[in-house]
């Protein structure tokens, strides 16, 4: 087992990969940034090295000062935690030039998962079902349409590279199709420099279902359950939880052999998740790995009753995984709300700032992983999520109860949040009802 | 189901009873003295009513400005809590008296358990084993060094009305009894207005291993599993664990059915406990029956995933408890460290004041219960519990590992407490080793 790990981020994850450290006995090692002096990842590591100024370019994305870092500090292992450079497979291959085990899957899977049309093709190759489209990468504007009409309208612009919302745009019909293809592809040369794009059918109203899975170096992969992550405004995950209304353990079953499968074929390893659309038929379609810890990772935990963050540290450290398919059982119901300093009132303008007063929820079935606390100043150079309220109740109603008590009981002066925002969607009827689709938040609170 | 009810007490149990509350959509009513005109039940509970001045006998022990405020606010039912009013039989009967529920068994019950010589004697009559004594009340030393000598020393000297260590003395021969039996009977009268004691073998070195039970108003009873308390200072418990080292599969199936005997035959309802020491040959005797929910029923909430609190209240209004014995499965293994405002330097001396600066610990496994915050300050008129740290892992080890890591994160300025002290046992090997009795902390820290 390792002795020494670096956590290459900031803020609640660097806090809960810390404390998963701590309980294994492994010495943490934090970096941070000039503006995160006082961070509670900075305070709570074992060790803690300032890499550079608040700029994520200088810091939390410096690979080369983070492996310095490591290097300096004997760490042997790296956690990239979720963001930053954790799907990065230039950043993976370099600790592995440097001899540190970097936690995650090797450099080559995260490149190859992370080309949304290599992504497809593996899975289409593994039987895996995929949204319909083309495999081909489409370049211009002309050709995408022909493409388009091939498909049929509706059809969805995606950006090869693209991600959390980015460079992806609906066209409902030839007339709107260039406009959306050239803004969705100037989306993905400005923000990934790649200009390669394809185009899938539109699957109107799905559900978002994930599946996490569990994938050790000896081809040994399970799979833990779905998390329903459909409350998105803007591709952005708000609320998530699992198991999901709209899976019956058939179903449950079968997609979870699919995840495997897709996992297998991708030849994976560490902790990981297979997100697919679910239609109103229950049909699913594959929509793309993510080769990383998830925010959301928590709901799992909770219902699973496993450590995520170890069990990526037991995989990395070459440890067989302890746990079979029929070990795994889901009890329970977990929601997570995902606490911003952002302003929906202002179209969710961040709003860093002091925190004068915090109060958080406590309790029985109530687990908060934040990095705030009374008088912290949250800078204004990162994410706006400042904490995740996570219960756990025995089913959906009375985690649903639990949620709202302890969003009611959150106390936090001198800054804004979606506090009152997220209270809206958990009390809402048709949350509450379970029938919920990716069009939540648009129907509902637009 | 009632729709509003009245907390009769203070601190996390308050907090802890107004959560459950929310939940469940009943409105709250806290009652707060003039020293807690601050405390977060009175901030947190839907209605807060001041009943008086600081001093106990004015405020959460006066029972007429109780029923008055659950009067004029219209509630319908009175949690007690733990510590003031909870075993209160004459309570529990005025509040039948208004027809205000009492939440927990019924005063008959209350009064018949909380006699130590009746509830010895109810539970000789059911064949639930007792510690080898006498069944005589002993009123002089004179008689009571005769039954001693009958019993065979050591022997312990009790208080029928004793508890939380009052009036309780251990001899080991007649030339110590005298003196042992006039200080434990002194404090019994000082204490508890009784002069009433009886004399029983004294177990040497025993574990304090006690049964969490559920009962119904229609005779259903069932077993929640044990605690292991056996971490004790002058028989104040410091810190809970569930399950017990010391159990087998067999021995908690059996003590589990005995404990149900037990609460049975004191025709019992609400939610329970049964003391029982358990000797180095795993034989165990009933020692005593709480008549309300516990400061340590976290640990069992956590490894059966049941709400006690809720439950209490569910039975309270007369539904039929929704669980059989086979429904029940322990799972994991959940410990409490109770977090004390008290110098251990200084002979564990209270110490109330302000709390400068507050971070407790979070995450994965980790429940709080507490009612304090950056800020807050601490009346020197109560109890100096002020928080519950309870952490749930898959194993012993791993709880273990979860409570060393998150007291060490426990960050309090301004007042002293025992993390330090609670650290020590934690990371003690004879803690680790599970091989612990009531003679721990004595034998180690003493």
């Amino acid at each position: 087992m390792f002795q020494k790990i670096l956590i290459a981020n900031r803020g609640e994850i660097a806090v809960r990969i810390i404390r998963a450290c701590r309980e294994l006995g492994i010495t943490s090692v934090a970096v941070y940034s000039t503006a995160d002096k006082d961070a509670l990842h900075t305070q709570l590591a074992d060790e803690a090295i300032c890499i550079g100024k608040a700029a994520p370019a200088d810091s939390y994305l410096n690979m080369e000062r983070i492996l310095s870092a490591a290097i300096a500090s004997k760490a042997e292992a790296i956690h990239p935690g979720f963001g930053f450079l954790s799907e990065n497979a230039k950043f993976a291959q370099m600790c592995e030039q440097c001899h540190i085990a970097f936690i995650g899957p090797s450099a080559e899977v995260i490149r190859r998962m992370g080309n949304k049309q290599e992504a497809r093709n593996t899975m289409i190759n593994a039987k895996v079902p995929v949204v319909p489209g083309t495999k081909e990468a489409v370049y211009t504007a002309d050709y995408g349409l022909k493409l388009a009409e091939q498909i049929g309208f509706p059809v969805m612009i995606k950006a090869a590279s693209g991600g959390g919302g980015k460079g992806m745009r609906i066209s409902h019909s030839r007339e709107d199709f260039t406009e959306n293809f050239e803004v969705a592809q100037t989306e993905s040369v400005n923000g990934f420099a790649d200009d390669t794009m394809y185009i899938e059918k539109y699957i109107e109203d799905p559900r978002h279902i994930e599946f996490q899975i569990l994938a050790d170096k000896y081809g040994n992969v399970i799979s833990l359950g779905e998390r329903d992550c459909s409350i998105q405004r803007r591709h952005q995950k708000m609320v998530e939880e699992s198991p999901s209304a709209a899976l019956d353990d058939k179903l449950r079953a079968q997609m979870g052999e699919v995840a495997v499968r897709a996992a297998k074929a991708a030849n994976y390893e560490s902790a990981g998740t297979i997100e697919f659309l679910l239609d109103k038929n229950k049909k699913f379609y594959f929509m793309e790995m993510n080769t990383r810890i998830q925010v959301e990772h928590p709901v799992t935990e909770m219902v699973t009753g496993l450590d995520l963050i170890k069990e990526q540290i037991f995989i990395a450290a070459g440890e067989k995984l302890q746990w079979k398919q029929k070990d795994i059982h889901i009890t329970g119901h977990a929601i997570e709300c995902r606490l911003n300093a952002e302003n929906p009132a202002k179209n969710f303008m961040p709003c860093p700032g002091k925190i004068d007063y915090l109060h958080l929820p406590g309790g029985n079935g109530v687990r908060i992983d934040s990095a705030i606390y009374t008088g912290y100043t949250i800078p204004p150079n990162y994410d706006s999520m400042i904490a995740k309220i996570i219960v756990y109740g025995k089913d959906r109603q009375t985690a649903i109860d639990k949620m709202r008590s302890a969003l009611g009981e959150v106390n936090i002066d001198g800054i804004t949040t979606n506090l009152d925002y997220q209270y809206d969607i958990i009390t809402h009827p048709v949350f509450q009802s379970g029938n919920i689709t990716t069009s939540f938040i648009e129907n509902y609170f637009e």
